[in-house]
This record gives structure tokens, sequence and C-alpha cells, in this order.
């Protein structure tokens, strides 16, 4: 006879398999499929949710885990957070009425198309009316699920469970302090930093195999995940031991598939990363979007972008296109790839005005979810608040407040995990350099085995048991704070714009 | 208020999305998958199949098809095919106890690792245990599904439904005589056929290219399908407007990359055939494996390797490779592609010579499943059987009888579909010729849109809802015969071999 906790353990991974089936086939939507399929691969997308989703508001289900939650004797640690991670996920979906989810999924696709058509014109007034209305579901989704002091906390908590506005407002108002006086050095340096080299002309075929050495190098596990290329870089997971990347190629930007791909290296080695006892449970998964992050931050900005990073990589790169960097030393390529200079798209922005974009969007959100904000008003918002914290005027609707997918998928309270995951990243790097006093040269000479132990022993295999703040508050003995991240910008900045730190 | 027929048709779209996915799972799973992902894959896998085994078995669906198959008054043709094909897979599942399928999963996993090991040491004695644990049981099978004359019907049914073995014997037995004589004017021709040029050496990039473009130009939907390499080759399907091939590329053989393609292109311009609104039903799906392979073996070999799409093709080929084929005008190279040659494995068999192949396993399956031969005596029989038909005997049991998968997954009945689909593809080349009187001046100029319009109305579009006797006698105005096969290379061999036919 299985026991209580085995039956649930049964169905969960059930539910588990049909979810990492969903993630194949929409990996394989982004990576394979032939364009006649689309139709038939919504049907099949929606089916699987549709199971899954049958399969989790079962009573016979929710009944074996509303026992478990109250009597969680004789349950190990591991069992008890499943039980609890799993009644989190469950618990949310129940609070929203079947309508609401369809009326939200729907008005979100036709959202969707509607942001397109309105970038591709460039006129916000093309989407105003489906953002209207997206808001206004949201607003209703934070009343049906309730929150503590600013009805934006019902949001945030999906991204970032047990985040709210109270504590992040100081922490952003702090770090754009901060930011902004770093910005003032650089401008008082007078150094301008030439990034042109990274714009000659470079084969694809090498860049791929060049990034691809990188990641391995870096511990990405080959054996248990892939690479292919897709529109949009993304990282997906079926399973522990199969983890996809993607990346995407320009000739004339060096960056992007290199970076690109450290980048979702470093979300991949997470989801390489927890204990296989966890597999097919919800517990398999990063606790939260803003450590996720921090785990693709971590890897791409704070080693790839690092001076010893490229003290070893630099020879290879070189020796990969010889023509293109034959009058390219390695300072000026360190100072290339860490130029900060504002600019209005988020995603092309430098690891320290890329906050500023954050920090835009949230007073946007947070104004539009409390009602302080009228949809009407985020063009003119976005574009004053754009010239006051980066000194710039968007041209344009397009390069302005229509720039991101999320609004358009109703994903309000997605981009504060963002300047979360570079915060974490930073603590957990200051903790690593405590921890580990010969990582400097480890780096220097391609061995970042032990950066990887000591994130897979302290964060990574823990999955999802432990919370974000248990976990930082564990590793570095302190909680959220913008002050590590400043720090580190300004000794990059110091060596970068050759300054004072 | 849905009706019957539409309650019972948004389950079975449910079951043929949960088996779209499990067959895109299957594909990347030899197309894409990481090695360690194997573990976790089997699990998916068996996840989704187990979903859907109970959704396809749960009374509230059964039911309906109960009440649908009883009264089908008010429904169109389609729907009662609909209903009856789905009856038909589930009536024959539910005969078999659960135990007996899990038996049988488990002895062919363990029977699949043994053949492996077994054929890498040319040892029967290392499977003989296994083969004989799967005789056993497939001898139960078919005592539980219950049959006519012989116990190897209910065997065959899963693959050719409707065939008997007393419908086959006798045709198997002229198809040998006639092939006997057909061998018999090649040896009193003294001619020989120089195929050396196809083993000099091919740059696999060129090859798939030239491969590719071809199955284009056959008419094979790039816009809903696509070609991806693999081990082995196959066609896989997620729905008619997603049709995946696969192919692999020697350096060293011509044919295995280019013919391969065309082969799995025509099992994959059947399934992008079937009319639309068969979509998510089990009637989007061929009839039978022997038609499913007349559709193949129509385009690889039936137009493939004929002289009018030669002189069309082979410039192009000679313009892909020039170095190679210098030397070798359109007559060499036809004659090449078309040499019969009795050698000891069935994949790489000529036309003529493939059937023996079959005949020879058809004989042994029968015997095993009937009782009349003893797994003990595999091994000889095969070995005897090759001298008589081929004159020539295996040097091992690795080039022998354990040359083949089948076996080790149990797949009995499956052989007798590979000669099926050779029977039927003459039988249709005949109609075609009938009915499209320019159709070898179509093909020299590389148009097929006749041929596949043709196929398309007359087979493709019904999918399953005619039988394939129905459509054979319709399309054909005959029932199976190997009076088409053996005219067809009766006429290809006093060309090829410049005999009198």
């Amino acid at each position: 006879m299985p026991t209580p906790f085995d039956q649930f353990l049964n169905t969960t991974r059930t539910i588990s398999d049909l979810e990492a089936a969903n993630a194949v086939l929409s990996w394989d939507q982004e990576t394979n499929m032939p364009p006649a399929a689309s139709e038939g691969r919504a049907e099949q997308l929606a089916t699987l949710s549709g199971v899954a989703h049958r399969m989790r508001t079962a009573p016979d289900y929710t009944g074996l885990l509303h026992d478990l939650r109250s009597d969680g004797s004789g349950l190990e640690e591991w069992q008890r957070a499943a039980v609890r991670e799993t009644s989190r996920d469950i618990e949310r979906a129940s609070k929203l009425p079947e309508r609401h989810v369809s009326t939200l999924a729907r008005e979100s696709a036709l959202a969707h198309d509607a942001w397109k058509r309105a970038r591709a014109a460039s006129d916000f007034s093309l989407f105003r009316n489906n953002l209207r209305a997206l808001v206004e579901l949201k607003r209703q989704e934070a009343e049906l699920v309730g929150y503590g002091a600013h009805p934006y906390d019902a949001l945030l908590d999906i991204f970032e469970p047990g985040m709210t506005v109270s504590t992040l407002r100081p922490i952003f108002e702090r770090l754009l302090d901060g930011t902004r006086k770093l910005l003032g050095t650089i401008r008082e340096s007078g150094v301008t930093v030439d990034a042109s080299m990274l714009h000659r002309t470079f084969d694809p075929d090498r860049q791929l195999k060049f990034a691809h050495e990188t990641v391995a190098a870096l511990g990405f596990d080959f054996n248990a995940g892939r690479v292919d290329l897709a529109a949009h870089p993304f990282c997906t997971s079926f399973g522990i031991r199969d983890v996809r990347l993607t990346t995407r190629i320009y000739p004339d930007d060096l960056r992007s598939c290199l970076f690109g791909l450290i980048h979702e290296a470093g979300h991949g080695m997470y989801e390489q990363g927890f204990d296989s006892k966890l597999a097919r449970t919800p517990l398999a998964s990063g606790i939260s979007m803003g450590i996720h992050e921090s785990q693709s931050l971590f890897w791409e900005n704070m080693i790839g972008r690092s001076h010893e990073f490229w003290s070893w990589a630099y020879p290879r790169l070189r020796a990969t296109f010889p023509e293109q960097l034959a009058d390219v030393d390695l300072e000026s390529f360190y100072r290339a790839v860490n130029m900060v200079e504002p600019s209005y798209i988020r995603v092309e922005a430098d690891e320290l005005t890329y906050n500023l974009h954050i920090m835009l969007r949230f007073e946007i959100e947070t104004g539009l979810i409390d009602g302080s904000v009228e949809v009407d008003e985020v063009p003119e918002l976005w574009n004053r608040r754009t010239e006051e914290y980066l000194g710039i005027t968007p041209e344009n609707d397009a390069v302005g407040c229509l720039q991101d997918i999320h609004w358009s998928f109703a994903g309000f309270g997605y981009f504060p995990s963002y300047t979360l995951g570079k915060l974490y990243a930073a603590m957990l790097r200051e903790a690593i350099v405590k921890d580990l006093p010969d990582v400097s040269a480890q780096i220097e000479s391609g061995d970042f085995g032990a950066i990887l132990g000591w994130l897979r022993e302290k964060l990574h295999r823990w999955g999802r048991q432990k919370s974000a703040s248990e976990v930082i508050g564990e590793i570095c003995g302190a909680t959220l704070s913008e002050r590590p991240f400043l720090d580190y910008n300004a000794r990059k900045i110091a060596r970068v714009y050759q300054t004072m730190p």
C-alpha cells in the first residue's frame, strides 16, 4: 500500500512529466518547427496544459495535499518542502476563477498581436486599449489573490515569492542614487571607451564554436544539455539531465552570441545542479526569477566580463579571429565589453544603466496597478523618466514604452527580477571571493570548477526547498542589499575609466 | 449541449494530441537529446502513454464510443469511420490484460538489450531465451485476441488489418517462383553491372543538399515538415502540417542519404496528404503498414530508380559531384542504382531480392507462432533458406538471424508489410501509367505534380477511412497480386541487363 506521500509523489511526477513534454514542444516550436505547424502545435500545448491542470485540481490530489500539509509528521524535510511548494502553486491557481484565466489568456493573445502592430507602427494608441484591459484584469487578480500593503505585491509574488513594494522601493532609491553617482564619476573622468572593434565582421560558425567551448569550460554539461539557434536566446529544461540553451549570432556584434550563451548557460548550470532526488517535482526548479537571473548574470557579467576571465579567454578569442583582433590588446578589449553608456533599449543596456530601465518600468507598473498612473499617461511618463534617469529621450514609442514584450503577455511584476538578479549576483560574488581566496587566479587559468562547486553546494542543489531570503541569509549573512552591486561597479568603473575607486 | 459525437471527438483529439507529444519527444530522442537525458525521457514517454491509455479506456469514453457504434445515424461517413477505427484500436487493447501488456513491455526491454549483445558477439544463444519468452507471449496474445485460421493472423492484423496467412501464402509462392525466374534471366544474360562509382567519396553536405532539393521537387512540403540527421532513417508525424524526416549520410555510399530520404519523403507526403478534417483523429494515419510502405517504395524505387527520373536528375547530380562522376554517363549510373545482387543483409538488398529476405522471415515467424518451428531451430533454418533463396550462406548469426531489430521488440507480423508495400506500389504504378499517359515525359522534365496529385486524390486524402482492400480495389480494380510487381521488374531487368523482357 503506497503511503499518502507516495501517492502524492506519483501524481506530482505525472504532472511534472506533462509539463516537461510541454517544454519540449515549446522548445521545438522556437528551434525546429516548420511554419505551417503553428496551429496544430497550439492545440497540443493547450491539451497538455489542460490535462495537467485537471490533474492538479482533481479533488483526490488536492485532498491528499491538504492532509499532508496538516500532518507532515514522518516526512523528510525535502518532502515537506515538496508538499509546501506544490500547495503554493495550486493555492494561487485555485483563487482565480476559470473565467478570469480564460479571459486573461484571450486578452493576452489579442494584446500580443496589437503590441506587435503598435511597435511596428511606433503608435502607442494601437496598444492602449489592450493594455488597459490587461491592467484591469491584473488589478482584479491582485484583489482575488489578496495582498498585504500594495496590490502590486500580489503580482511580484508570482516571480519573486515574498517580495513586496515596501522592501523594493528603498533599495531601488539607494540604487538609483548610487548609480547616478557612478555615472557622474564616468562623466568626470573624461575617458571614452572605444568599442568599435566589437562591430567588425565575425564569422558566425567561429563565433558559435568559441561560445560553445567557453560555456563548456565554465561547466555547462553538454552530456546533459545542448545548444541551438533561435530568434531569442532562452534556456529551458526538460529535467535535470536535459537542459537546452539557445543563442543567436550577429556577424557585426561579437557580444550577442557569446555573452548571450554565457547568460543562458548560467541559467542552465543552475537547472543542471538540482539534487537528483528532487527530479520530477516542483522543487527541481529555481527559487525565484530573481535568483535564476542571479545565476545567468553572475556568469555573464561577474565572470564573463571580468579582467581575470579575459586574461584567460582573450588569447583564444584572438586566435579565433586573428585578422579582426590583430590591433586590439587585452586591455582595450576588456574595456570595450565593459563600456557604460546610457541607451534607449533595455536589452542592449550595460551592466550599470540596465537597472535604470527597470526602475522606470517598476514605477509605471506599480502606478498602473495601484491606480495612480493612467494608461494614457504611460508614453509621456516613460519619456520623462528616461530623460531624467538616462539623460536621453526616446525618438519614438517603438524604442520607448513599446520596446518590451512583457506587458503584451500581462507579465506585470516580472521586470524587478532582472535587477534583483543583479543584486543577488553581487552578493553571491562577495561571498565567493571571501570563501575562495584563490578565485582570481583560478579564473585566470580557466579553472571554474571551484566556483561552480561552491554554487552547487550552497545554492543549486536545494532547488526550491529554501526561499530566496533564507538562502541569501545563509550564504551572505545579510538581507537583500544594493551595496555589493554598487561596490562591484565602482571598482570596475575605476579600472575601465581609469578613475580612483 | 455538445452532441455525443462532439464529446467523442473532444476526447479523441486530446488523446491524439498526447500521442503527438509522445512523437515529438521520441523524435527529439533520436535527433537532439543529450545522452544523460535517456532515463528522464523514458519516464516522460511512459507518462504520456499512460495518461493517453487511461483516457482511452475510461468508461465515459468507451461508453460514448459504444453508443455511437450502435447508432451512427446522423453521422457523416468520415465520422462513422472515426468511430469504427477508434473502436478497432481500443477493442484489441481491451482484450489484452494489463499484466500481459506490462510483461511484454518488460520482456521486450530485456530482449532488446540481449539482442544487441548477441548481435555484437554474433552468438544466438545470448538471445535464445529472450526470443523464446517473446514468442510465447505473442502466442498467448494471438489466443487472447482471437483469429480465424492461423494464430499469426492475429499478429498480421496489427500491421495490415484484415490480412491473413491464407491470403499471403499463395501470393508469396508465386512471387518466389517469379523472382527465381528473373534471377535466372539475369544469370543467363552474362551481364555484370558496375556499381563501384557509388562508393567514391561524396561530400556529406552536398549529398544532403542534393537530397533536400530532390524531395522538395518530388513534392515533400518543407513548409509543413523538415529533415534532420539520425542514426536510422525514419519518418514521424506530429500532425498533417508537421512531418519530420530523418536520413543518414555515408561519404562512401551515394545511395544511403538520397534513396533513404526519398523513401522517408514518400511516407511523409502520405502523412501530409490526409484531409484536414481528419486532423487529431485516428483517421489521420496510414491505412496499414503495407500501404504506408507502398508510398515510400513507390517514390524510392518506381520513381527514384527509374530511367525517366535520372534523365532529369543525373545532370544535376553530376553538377553536384563533377569530379566523382566525370567518367560516368547516365546509362551506367542508372544501371548501377538498379543492380540486382543477392546479399545477406535485408536493408541493403535490391528491389527484387528484398522479398526473398521477407519470405524466409515470414516462414520462420509463422512457424514459431503456430509451434511448427522451435526457437532453437531458427539459425539453421535461416541459413538453409538463405542458401536456398539467395544462393549464399551467412558467415555468422550477426549477418544472419540476428540482423534485424524487429524480434527484439516482439514485432512479429511486421515483416510482410515490406513486401506488401512493394506489391501495392507496383499495382498503383500500373494504375498511374494508365490514368496519366504523359507520366514518363512529366518525370523526365522533373514535374511530379500530377503523380502526387493523383496519389492525394485516390489514396492520401482518405487516411484510414477505407481499408487497404477497398482502396486498392477502387483504384486498381483488382485484389492484391504479385503480377504487376513481377512485370515491372521484368521490364527493368531487361533494360538494366540488356535481355529481352
